[in-house]
């Protein structure tokens, strides 16, 4: 089957709110088809962040904050709602931390919901504006995973500096991780790209250390779902292999994230729960089974990227390095 | 669609000769179906190894001496089938040395393409044998692709050791790496070792950074196509990624492989020409493409892996360091 895709898609946010209703591009369904799902209650949202329609930290973050204000307006029980949406995923950190944080705004929930949203949107516009300085004309770039508008309704965070960069008239060329076992790369991240015209290539994971290694490839930009206290952060499974292969290379590794990533209350990367997704994804592709049915399967959702490999963190509020961190956040 | 094989099927060659017919498993249909094709006459010989109804490079010089032992009985030209045979890949150093072989033996046809075979096999079964002293009880270790008894006959280079240490009674656990873009890892590493009843689990490349990284990988084993002079290899695909990773994590990498795999004719890896495969092996899965029509694509089918990287080379004569390999082969 074919794409039927045929015209490009631009300027359309990952999940917003009418009236009552939580709207989002059901992004599993990405890039053959243009889909939405329309979230009618609180069971809806936890089922949407939870099958991931919607997925990357800021973007479920900001589903959940409009899953509180939808049950407000509701009128049903917010701790149970509160309890429910967080208990979807165990690993992003913006989840938990927008849902605290409409907790303590329950006075006017659209609006404070909405203002969380344009938050985030202003923050990946910031990331985009100072990691855009790292980008140099002529630079390939290797992303992994979905750091995209999908990931945080608009602009993205490692995508951020590419499209500020290509805005800028820099020509640069990215190099697209295709991310097993989603496939957030080629589906979501190819799809963003190519609607935004931004020159790329879709490679399968196992060629990204040839492309380092040939010294095609000038910086690895990738997103994160947590920074823990010293730095390390927990991101996509397959980061730290592109972490290890930038080192190993000298080549710069930057992670793009908005300030509320951060979680002082973890000391270490090892402490960070690490969420083992359903066998189903590693052993099926598209309903056909790849794996003999006897044979056992392990599926890891992240990885731990130490802070040792890591040359910056690109945020809102500018570009840090490890021994800054504390100072910023 | 769920695999139908229930029982474990041990004990088959990948390529064997009955009478007139040149047998093989079709590995196109694994492990979903255990299907096979039987070679009529050097034009099937020919179209089996161009649609990779056998790969790997030892199994596809067996295929080929066969083709010549059959050509022979069935009295055809043989400078003709053997140019045939030979023009069906064009990279499998085996291919050209086994065609050859046969041409220079053809006056007991037959017994002498089931001597190559067993000499081949026969190789195998000693790289499994000086591996396994490598293989401690309770070892995990990780392979890349399939370097197994499809690519080999049997045994294997890379799977002999982990058989050998099985059949010993020591108790294993093998990673197995899916191997995108073809998934050799998990549609025919699993598919062997569920048949010979050794532990294991199929993880996507990506994760096997996060499963060394945790100390849950005692060692890596890997086959390869060509070891060159200085003793970098080329092999499939993310093979590097891995070696980079054991190194990082202070476990070994092994490579498995016959002495004849050394080509002293090149210097180092990165004269060898890598081969770049047609983009339908990245973009589509199962026939439903992955990625946006508009998003190019790149496959590299093999990458280098430089000697600083590699531990010790398995061969049927022994172990060896990179500095002892000019003199042993």
């Amino acid at each position: 089957m074919k794409i039927k895709m045929e015209e490009r898609t631009k300027d359309l946010p990952a999940v917003w709110m009418e009236d009552e209703k939580v709207k989002m591009i059901d992004q599993r369904y990405l890039p053959q088809e243009l889909k939405f799902f329309t979230a009618e209650d609180y069971e809806d949202i936890h089922k949407a962040i939870k099958d991931m329609m919607v997925r990357g930290a800021p973007a479920i973050g900001v589903t959940a904050a409009f899953g509180i204000a939808q049950a407000k307006l509701q009128e049903k029980d917010i701790e149970e709602a509160a309890d429910h949406i967080k208990s979807a995923r165990p690993t992003a950190y913006d989840l938990f931390y927008a849902v605290d944080h409409m907790l303590a705004n329950l006075d006017e929930p659209t609006k404070k919901a909405k203002e969380y949203s344009e938050m985030i949107k202003e923050k990946c516009r910031r990331i985009g504006k100072y990691g855009n300085e790292l980008i140099k004309d002529g630079h390939d770039i290797l992303t992994h995973c979905n750091a995209g508008a999908l990931a945080t309704i608009d602009y993205g965070t490692a995508l951020a500096p590419m499209r500020a960069a290509n805005k800028a008239g820099k020509k640069i060329h990215v190099y697209v991780d295709e991310t097993r076992p989603r496939l957030q790369g080629a589906r979501l991240t190819a799809w963003e790209l190519y609607n935004e015209d931004i020159p790329h290539s879709v490679i399968v994971d196992n060629a990204s250390g040839h492309y380092i290694q040939r010294g095609e490839i000038d910086m690895v930009i990738v997103g994160t779902d947590r920074i823990v206290a010293n730095g390390d952060i927990a991101n996509k499974i397959g980061t730290y292999e592109k972490a290890v292969l930038a080192k190993e290379n000298d080549i710069p590794f930057y992670v793009a994230a908005p300030v509320t990533t951060y979680d002082k209350n973890i000391k270490e990367g090892m402490k960070i729960p690490i969420e083992e997704r359903e066998e189903k994804e590693v052993r099926e592709i598209n309903g056909l089974s790849i794996t003999p049915e006897g044979s056992p399967v392990k599926n890891p959702a992240f990885d731990v990227t130490p802070a040792k490999y890591i040359d910056g963190y690109i945020t809102e509020k500018g570009i840090f390095s490890t021994s800054e961190l504390k100072d910023i956040f």
